[in-house]
């Protein structure tokens, strides 16, 4: 691998190619350790239900990005790509993530590196988002950070003394499954009472299309109930609707349990939410939020923990496969 | 520091001092980071309440076991103390532990400095017995290991990716104080519902010496119930004592909603519990445990998860210490 001399007199590694892979969209973009992106690309995943197809397309877009980012693969140090699991990384093998469907066992490492011959990662989606917030995001300049996905799942990565930890099979930072009611809510997963089961997208919007009343602000907003999802919650509650604010103030007690739980496990410098959490903002989620965890930990604990917004937002999906890469290679971010 | 040639081919840093302080119990021990201890001293602990004159007995009995050992300060690489928190390990300053009677913003690390002109280094009680656990104990030759105390209160200390994680304020671990009930039982940190309200051996004891009626064998064992503890629960449970029997079914319900948050936190491959899971031993703890684990995590995770009872037993106090040096130190474990 080259190293490039940087301005600032450190060394930079050359470029890297990093693919971000969901249900709806896909995104690649072509840049370097210290987030200069120079070209990306993004997409409706328009999965086939044919996983080799759909491989080979996610590889012909990354030939002409790297074309049109004026590089070749030899100029990549590594590519990296940031996927739902569950998955194999070890073998860098798909294992059967419920929101791609048709993709089982799909080894996506090795077919990536056989196109590209450059060394392939695989990280799980809320890793790698994890990564890029601490690495670009909300998190820079910190060492010991969760983070939480808050989209349709509760996703959680965890860094800690500036190391992504993964734990046993890459499970650690799945505190969207450790309950905030014992023996509580069905959750997707098969278990029962999961933070996700109360504050994740998927059950949220189960619950506001079961119990929104019809005539409320939420409804009319969603042009019906069988529309809504959190976002027309977040939307009536800004206009001071009754039972948007309600269910918010569920959503954030809920979500505090959670993370009261977390900064006594770890005593963070800071919890990042993600997408949901980011929606319903400063006034809907975090100043509560904050309220409540502070009133249960301890003040030394509530002092030293920051409660905040993931700050990426789109351009998440630009760092998140080249976050994956950066720690396959196992660079160190820059103090 | 002086570095000697080990049988085995590696090297061995010189001699360590270990300084175990509890409330009721004082360990010291001299030994190297092998675990070989050359020599050990307990004794009450017998606070006077003058930390002053504690601190100086202190230092005389550390003098008179070096001197025991055949050994003088200068053959010591560090001395390592395991104290009760709070502390301010940054400037080696003992706060105002509840279980140090007089001892209030104590400058022990200087003082014993002073005495033997050696590096000196507190660690709380919880970090040094983890410390103490995975390199000579029940998690030694593993990296990500969650240690529980289970005496008094519910002390933790994590070892992540082989690293003590200390978190801010050195407060990570503090798993004792997470709610296990939302809003639930008074706990004697000022918040409710917290794991140590349920399962800690005060919080316990004093359920235990209400609740338990007079004529049951636990108050038999016990001679009185003022007198009942913990212990008491056990034995009567082994006899088949129905009450027994069903308070150790709540103290496992209980730690079991504590570890399963950890398990879905930290994906560690150990939970090591300490005292009174120990002394509850395989049948009244751990086996009735793991089952109800198992029934709340994902099968990967309970598969990878062992939870296993501290090893080291009385031997803790020579270790805790020396292990406290050796984190000072920078010393890793070996492989």
């Amino acid at each position: 691998m080259r190293l490039r001399f940087r301005a600032n007199g450190g060394f930079s590694i050359p470029l890297l190619l990093g693919i971000d892979i969901g249900g709806s969209k896909l995104g690649l973009a072509v840049g370097d350790d210290a987030g200069r992106v120079r070209a990306r690309l993004r997409r409706p995943a328009q999965l086939c239900g044919d996983a080799e197809s759909d491989v080979a397309r996610l590889i012909r877009d990354a030939a002409q990005l790297l074309e049109r980012a004026g590089s070749a693969p030899h100029d990549l140090a590594a590519i990296g790509v940031s996927v739902p699991g569950p998955l194999d990384r070890e073998r860098g093998v798909i294992l059967a993530p419920p929101n791609l469907p048709g993709w089982r066992d799909v080894p996506l490492r090795d077919r990536i590196a056989a196109a590209f011959d450059r060394p392939v990662y695989l990280e799980n989606d809320a890793n790698a988002a994890a990564l890029a917030e601490w690495r670009f995001g909300a998190a820079a300049g910190l060492s010991d950070v969760v983070y939480l996905t808050m989209s349709t799942g509760v996703g959680g990565g965890l860094i800690l003394g500036g190391r992504l930890h993964r734990g046993q099979a890459d499970c650690a930072g799945e505190i969207g499954h450790a309950p905030v009611e014992w023996d509580g809510e069905a959750c997707r997963c098969g278990l029962s009472g999961c933070l996700e089961a109360y504050v994740g997208g998927a059950a949220w919007t189960r619950r506001l299309r079961e119990r929104t009343p019809a005539a409320s602000r939420v409804a009319t907003l969603a042009g019906g109930r069988a529309a809504i999802t959190p976002e027309h919650v977040v939307r009536a509650a800004r206009a001071g609707d009754a039972f948007a604010l309600e269910e918010l103030r569920r959503f954030v007690d809920y979500l505090a349990r959670g993370i009261v739980r977390v900064v006594f496990t770890l005593a963070p410098e800071a919890v990042v939410l993600g997408t949901i959490a980011v929606a319903a903002g400063e006034d809907l989620c975090f100043a509560p939020l904050r309220e409540r965890v502070t009133a249960h930990t301890w003040p030394v604990l509530a002092r030293s923990v920051r409660i905040v917004p993931a700050a990426l937002g789109e351009r998440l999906s630009d760092y998140a496969g080249i976050c994956a890469a950066l720690e396959g290679l196992g660079v160190g971010r820059d103090a």
